[in-house]
């Protein structure tokens, strides 16, 4: 009864000689009985209501859609409602299915966004959408691929998906919505909308129900998208009496840092490194991908998991700072990432044929990455005087939140060296708001309140950044890691 | 910018690197300035906005349509705005083109309602719908071609429509939804809806403006339909002090009486006679037919004006008053309406070959509409307690109202023997309340109290029907007429 869409039984009485008010005004006037006054019944729902009710002697259990301040009718009968959360990233797109009576999470996908055919990085991309190519048909065409195979796989029709909820960054937005881009990437960088608010799934061309309510997390501004908001609404830092930091790092790595009064944003220089991206051999946080390390200190024997437990095939994102942290332990690496051996580089696996190798320079930008990533932390915690002690909860989300380990990220200096009990690691938070989101639309206040009190920093404009980044290269780094811990290890 | 849509000029103010707000954002803080704080744009809007923001410097013309307790942009940038008001009956649809600024009637149109293919009466409409016959696109079909002449004619194109306003019978505005009308005619006679509202023209696929607002007056049940709202809204009777009453014919006779406080409805049991639709020689009031009569008393020449003044093709409903009450006078026939000679008709053109001979039939034919139009109106009146005298004004409306000689209609005992100055005819009234709330959107408030104040009156339930109307038969008739005013003619 609280999801964003949700069914409702209705007695509405038949009509007699004494009571000869239409179809419409008696399905209104039960609405508003049941605490509902504001619902719009749309055309095509009306052209059916008529026979519904007689078939069903006046007895309905309408699905109703909230759309921000008043209520639409999706549907007049369902057996079964269920929701669709969707976050687009720039590089991947996860979806979950939930049943929106028992908030169970019945079924989940992921695909690459379809996008990448026009370019890796978002810059590419707003490129060619702005030489006339469209982006938005195959992110959508992308989109309902994925909802009906997830439609297949649970045996549901789309007709039952009663709603969707979208969070992405900015771009992405507006691209879902098919809005144009050309204004975000020049000063002074403006979207075309903040909150695009509720839609019928008709209007974008997702192929749930056709009045289906698809909610797209507001923006607040070019660089805070609306996979922030979902995010921080996930971990309800926005109601917390004492700061917390908020780290979600994707193809972009994001930053907010605050409270329930107050919530300071930043862009995180780091990303695609720390993602596993950028390197030979780094991989997406998928099938094969090592997502921890081990190395023996005295065999400099590598025992690595992947995903699936498979032969490895590249490193993702928590798999990286296990290994830099493992061989910096081992005497592998120096503080600087160089190796202390001649060789150049370090097998990590030769098995099944296929040899994984790190090679000096892929230590470099992992360490550059690392680097502009608590060096982002730093000066935003400063930029309000604070310190790494006065903060209360450490949310780690995204690629480095799903399998990171926090003491090895400490120890290499990527996240600051405080109780291990404050961080908390949250995976996909983006995903998780929108999911909370569908199961319960009173959080729109939550949402509304976010949007409206964070606020964006720039951290590169007063040169503090750049005066601490070349401390934080080193592992642990200057004034962070684990510098002083490694014997609680 | 009291019409139903209306240009705003806004100065947005372009975006800087202290102001940061989205474009929507800024367009929607800009409406609120100007009072209007609840404007949904849509989503087609929306991707248009940015571009035409920058191309306009952040100073443009939108077009705002109003859909009852908010707002909607319609577009973005218009030199002209016009509104379209449609009357739709069962047998005759009439259009007028309003220019939106200056509130003038740039245009006018009619044609048969393309249903009458289907069968000339409502109940064979109904028959045949539900049947599966599809009408709802015969008539948007006939109302868009309309829509397109009117533009062609008047040299502007369907996008410079922002608004229409439809008012038809209770039937009629189901069939132009698409609503099922199966339960209008059976026990206890519930419509799908009363208050069908504001639409966007794309839903209805009427070829106005995409988005243009198109408003549909809402009916009080099935018997006292928007066409009668509209009437009542037309002649102000909902503002009056002291009672009035309204008749309206058409295809059928509308009456309601009824003041500031009170509006009883009635559906006369007159009609098609009195339009000219049922007598071999009836006419409704297009080019040739005879809509003004007058007999020389000595000669028995008929001296008649037609429509367009050519050669005359039959009679119209006033020309038929005019003809009776004229052939009474004349000594022609008596008070039952029959010969006083034996040639058993009358000639009343020969003119370019073509006789128009009316018979005895005929006449009987019309007395007994006019019979039942007049016991309708006395039956109604009694029925709160009024006699005609306590009647301050006369609105006759319709077939009648367009032509009609109120002397002449007193004198044949059609319309009560009161002050001739209480007696304002209206033309097609439902048209022009369509076209005054297209041109005043504050309306929407009389609208609301007229379908809500007005009640239904079945007029045969209690007998006194029957009873006043054998004598209601006669020239000028019973307890009405204008048996001691002859002198005063």
């Amino acid at each position: 009864m609280k999801g964003l869409a949700f069914p409702l039984c209705l007695d509405i009485g038949a009509p007699s000689h004494s009571d000869k008010r239409a179809d419409a005004e008696r399905l209104k006037m039960a609405l508003l009985e049941e605490g509902y006054p504001n619902v719009e019944i749309p055309l095509g729902i009306l052209r059916d209501l008529p026979g519904l009710l007689r078939k069903r002697d006046f007895e309905i259990v309408p699905v109703i859609g909230f759309t921000g301040d008043r209520y639409r009718i999706v549907s007049l009968h369902h057996e079964r409602t269920f929701g669709v959360a969707i976050d687009i990233g720039t590089t991947n797109i996860a979806l979950s299915l939930l049943d929106m009576a028992s908030g169970e999470k019945v079924g989940s996908g992921d695909l690459e966004n379809p996008q990448i055919a026009f370019g890796e990085d978002v810059l590419a991309r707003l490129h060619k959408s702005m030489t006339g190519e469209d982006l938005r048909k195959p992110l959508i065409d992308g989109l309902n691929s994925a909802v009906v195979e997830l439609c297949d796989v649970n045996d549901i029709s789309r007709d039952e998906i009663v709603a969707a909820v979208v969070a992405g960054n900015t771009i992405m937005t507006h691209f879902f919505l098919g809005l144009p881009v050309e204004n975000i990437p020049v000063a002074p960088y403006v979207p075309a909308v903040h909150e695009p608010g509720f839609f019928s799934a008709v209007e974008i061309g997702l192929e749930i129900h056709r009045n289906g309510v698809v909610f797209v997390f507001p923006n607040a501004g070019s660089y805070v998208g609306g996979d922030i908001i979902s995010g921080v609404l996930s971990t309800g830092m926005h109601c917390e009496g004492s700061p917390c930091l908020f780290v979600d790092v994707g193809t972009n790595a994001e930053i907010v840092l605050g409270c329930r009064d107050w919530l300071l944003a930043a862009a995180g220089a780091a990303g695609p490194a720390l993602e596993g991206g950028i390197s030979a051999i780094g991989r997406r946080a998928a099938e094969g991908a090592i997502y921890r390390v081990g190395i023996d200190g005295k065999t400099m024997t590598v025992i690595p998991d992947t995903v699936g437990g498979g032969e490895p095939s590249g490193v993702c994102g928590s798999g990286m700072i296990d290994l830099i942290s493992e061989m910096f332990d081992a005497g592998i690496i120096d503080r600087r990432g160089r190796f202390l051996s001649s060789s150049g580089e370090f097998v990590i696996s030769d098995a099944g044929g296929k040899r994984l190798v790190i090679k000096e320079i892929e230590i470099e930008n992992f360490l550059r990455s690392k680097a502009a990533m608590f060096t982002s932390l730093s000066v935003l915690a400063k930029s309000v005087g604070l310190n790494f002690a006065d903060i209360g909860k450490f949310f780690v989300a995204g690629a480095l939140g799903s399998g990171i380990d926090p003491e090895k990220a400490i120890n290499i200096g990527l996240l600051p060296d405080v109780g291990r009990e404050r961080f908390l690691t949250v995976g996909n938070a983006s995903l998780k708001g929108a999911e909370m989101f569908l199961l319960d639309r009173e959080l729109i206040k939550d949402v509304r309140r976010i949007s409206s009190l964070v606020t964006y920093m720039e951290l590169n404009e007063d040169g503090e950044f750049m005066r601490e980044f070349p401390g934080a290269f080193f592992i642990p780094g200057v004034g962070g890691g684990a510098r002083d811990n490694r014997g609680a290890e």
